[in-house]
C-alpha cells in the first residue's frame, strides 16, 4: 500500500501555500485547465470508452452507464464549469462581519480555506474536474479517490489537469489522485484526523454509511435523494405535467431526479391518466398506491419499500394523498431531506410546504432537477449535503471555506 | 436505564414546533428565566455548595473548584446572559442571500434551526443556563447531560429554568436534562443519528476524544486550549506585561487562558525578569526553556511535554524565540488552534501573525481571555470550536442554525 500518511502530510504542507495563493494565479490555472480539457477531449473520450465497455460487460444499469459516459458535449460542460468557477469572486480573505465592542476591540470574521479535503467518489468522471476546480478556487488542497468503474476516465482527466497545475506552479500536493485500487486505503485515509479536515463521500448509500462509520474526520454527505413532487389541488395541471415529467425523465440516474410523485385526490382523476400515459410512453415503470391503481388500472402496486427507494432509473412511485398535510407527512417520513417540490397556485399552500418540509432545497412550481451547484450559479458542486451542519444543498466554493476571527486591540485586558 | 430513544423522539417532535415559534414568545421566556434565576439564587447557591464540598473532599484543583463555584455575582452574570440573548435579533427565518438565475428562478437561502442539540459537559454549571438560552433563542431543542461533579447545581438551575419554560408554554421536550448517572447513557445518546443533529461535548480532552470515537452524529468541539502570547521585539513592554499577566492570571481554569508565553530574544533580557517576578508574586509557577532559565535563574525547566500542556492552573511555560517565524512555527506545532496573540507595534509582523497562525481567534495587542461568546457580543456561547467545519471560535445562536434553499419558480424545467 502507498504511504497514506506521507501523502496527507504533503497535502497539509501544500495547504499552507494554497491558503495564501494569489487569486489571479488561481484563475489563470483554472482557465488553462479548461483549455486543456477541450484540447485533450479525444484522449479523455478514448479512455472513458474503456470504462463504459467494462460497465456494459458487468451489466450495469442504463442510468449508471449514463452517469459514466463522456462525450464532447459533457467535456465541454466540464470545461465551462472550470471557466465559471474561475470567474467567481475569490472567497479567501473576504470579511464576513465586523464587530466593534464597547471596549474598542475590533473583531473581524474573515473567510479562510478549510485546508485539506478528501473526496471519495464512484462513477461520475466529471466529479474529478469539478472537485479540482472548486478546491483550487477556494484555496484548499484536495485528495481524490475515485471508483474503479471510472478509473481510466479519472486518470485521464487528472493527468490533463495536473499537468496544468504543475505548469501554473501550484504547490506540489495541491491536487492528489489515489490510483492504488487497494480497498484498505479508504480506511487508512479516514484515520488521518489532523491532516485531513473534511471528507466528502459521493456515491451509493452503502459507501457513504461505511465512511460515516469509520471516520473521525467531519463528513459532509447525502445518503440518497428520494425527491418528491406534490401536485396540489390548485396546481396548473399542464405545468404540473411538464415539471413532473422533467423531474423524472430528463436524467433519471442523478440524485435530484424525482422518485415519488404525490397527487392530491381532488385532481387525481383528472391528472393521473394523462400523466401516467406520458410517463409510460417515455418508458417509465409506474408503481402506484391503491388509489392510483384504481384510477389507472393495470400497473404494478407500490409496496412499503418503494416509498423509501431511490430508483436512479426510469421507475416512479405514485401516491394519491388526501391533502397537503398528508403530502408533508409522507415526505418527512420517507424522504431524504434532499429536494422536494410543490406545484400549486395557492400561496398559502406553497408557504406551508416551503416552511414545513425540512429538506435542503424546497421548490414551488419548478423541477427538483435544479438542485445543482452550476444551476445555482456556483459554477459546480463538490457534493450535495442533506445534513444540517456546515453546508446544506449544493456544496460550492463558499461551503468549502471556514472563517477565523481576527481581533485588533490596543492593549485591552479582561476585567 | 431510561428510554433514550423515546426521550430523543420527544425532542425531535418538539423541534418542529420550536422551529416556528413566535420570536416574542421566545424572548419573553428568556426574560422570565433570567428573573427566576435571580429570585432563586439562594436555592441554587445552596445546591451548588454541596457540589463544591464534594469537590474539596475529592482534592480537585483550585482552578477547577473555581469553575464550579457559584455566587450571587455569577448567577447575576448567568441571568444577564439570558437577557442579552433575549435581545439578540431572532436568527430564524433570516434571508441570508437571494439569487436570481437567468431562467428567472429565485433562490433564497433562509436561516433555519439545526434541530436537536446534545450538550455533554463537565463541571461548569453556568453552561446549563447558557445552553438553554442559546438553544431556545435559535429555535433548537437541547438535551443536556452534565457531569456528576456539578450534578446538584445543574439540577437546581434546570429545575428553575424548566419551570419557566412550562409556564411560557414551550413544547414539551424543548429542553431536557438527563439526571440518570449511568455512564452508558452517553453512548446510547451518540447512537441516535436521525434524532439528534449535533453533539457539543465540553470538558476534558479524554471526554471529548471518547465522544468523537463513538459518535456518528456531527460533533463540534475543542480538545483543549493551549493558548499562546508572543511578545514581539517591537512590543510596548508595559502593554505586553499587562496582557500576559491578564491572559494567565485573571481566570487560569478556563480554555482561553494563556498556557505558553513566547518572547523574542531581542527583548527577552529586558522583559523577562520583571514579568516573571510579577507572575511569581501572583503565585504562578514558571517552567522555562534553557534561555529563559539563563536569564532568570532558579526556575523549573520546561520539558517537551510542557509545550503541549493545557495547565488550567497557575502554571506557565515560557520560551525565548529567535523571531516571529519561530514563534509561528512553535504555535502551529504545539498549539490547539484555539486563541493566540501577538503583542507588537510592527504592522507587518501583526499581519503575518494574523494570517499565518491557523487558530480560531488570532489577536494583536489584546488578551486571549476575550475568546468568549459574551465578550464577542453573542450573549453567551454553547461551546468553542477549534475545528473548521460549521463553526469556529465561540458558538452562539447563529452557529446553532443551518439554512435551507427556498426556490420560487413559474414552471421552470431543466433543459
Amino acid at each position: 500500500m502507498i504511504d497514506i500518511k506521507l501523502l496527507c502530510q504533503k497535502a497539509r504542507a501544500a495547504s499552507r501555500e494554497m491558503s495564501i495563493l494569489d487569486p489571479e494565479l488561481k484563475s489563470r490555472a483554472l482557465r488553462s485547465m479548461a483549455r486543456a480539457l477541450i484540447k485533450n477531449s479525444s484522449y479523455i473520450i478514448k479512455e472513458n470508452a474503456k470504462d463504459v465497455k467494462s460497465a456494459r460487460k458487468n451489466n450495469i444499469s442504463g442510468a449508471l452507464i449514463d452517469r459514466l459516459t463522456l462525450d464532447e458535449k459533457r467535456i465541454r460542460a466540464m470545461a465551462d464549469s472550470l471557466i465559471e468557477i474561475s470567474k467567481l469572486k475569490d472567497p479567501v480573505g473576504q470579511i464576513l462581519e465586523t464587530r466593534s465592542r464597547p471596549n474598542a476591540l475590533s473583531i473581524k470574521k474573515v473567510r479562510v480555506p478549510i485546508g485539506v479535503i478528501l473526496v471519495i467518489y464512484e462513477s461520475r468522471p466529471n466529479v474529478t474536474s469539478d472537485c479540482i476546480g472548486l478546491s483550487l478556487k477556494s484555496g484548499n488542497c484536495v485528495i481524490m479517490r475515485g471508483g474503479s468503474d471510472a478509473i481510466n476516465s479519472n486518470r485521464a482527466i487528472f493527468a490533463v489537469l495536473n499537468n496544468e497545475a504543475l505548469k501554473n506552479k501550484l504547490p506540489e500536493g495541491a491536487i492528489t489522485m489515489i490510483r492504488d485500487a487497494d480497498r484498505n486505503i479508504v480506511n487508512a485515509l479516514l484515520e488521518q484526523e489532523g491532516l485531513i479536515d473534511l471528507v466528502m463521500p459521493r456515491g451509493g448509500e452503502s459507501l457513504i454509511r461505511e465512511v460515516i462509520r469509520n471516520s473521525r474526520i467531519p463528513v459532509i454527505k447525502h445518503y440518497k435523494g428520494v425527491c418528491h413532487t406534490y401536485v396540489d389541488e390548485s396546481a396548473d395541471l399542464g405545468m404540473a405535467m411538464r415539471i413532473c415529467f422533467n423531474a423524472k425523465v430528463q436524467r433519471p440516474g442523478v440524485c435530484n431526479a424525482m422518485e415519488t410523485m404525490l397527487v392530491n385526490k381532488k385532481i387525481a382523476k383528472k391528472f393521473l391518466p394523462d400523466m401516467i400515459r406520458r410517463f409510460e410512453d417515455a418508458g417509465v415503470e409506474i408503481r402506484g398506491c391503491g388509489e392510483t391503481v384504481k384510477i389507472v388500472p393495470g400497473m404494478k402496486r407500490a409496496d412499503e419499500g418503494d416509498w423509501y427507494t431511490e430508483y436512479l432509473d426510469l421507475i416512479l412511485s405514485v401516491k394519491v394523498v388526501d391533502n397537503i398535510d398528508e403530502a408533508i407527512k409522507h415526505i418527512m417520513k420517507y424522504g431524504s431531506n434532499h429536494s422536494d417540490a410543490i406545484v400549486t397556485n395557492d400561496k398559502k399552500a406553497a408557504e406551508r410546504f416551503l416552511n414545513e418540509v425540512d429538506s435542503a432545497c424546497v421548490y414551488v412550481n419548478a423541477s427538483t432537477r435544479f438542485t445543482d451547484g452550476n444551476q445555482f450559479g456556483k459554477g459546480a458542486e463538490i457534493g450535495i449535503s442533506t445534513g444540517k451542519i456546515h453546508a446544506r444543498g449544493p456544496v460550492g466554493i463558499e461551503e468549502l471555506t471556514s472563517y477565523k476571527y481576527v481581533i485588533y486591540g490596543k492593549g485591552q485586558i479582561r476585567k
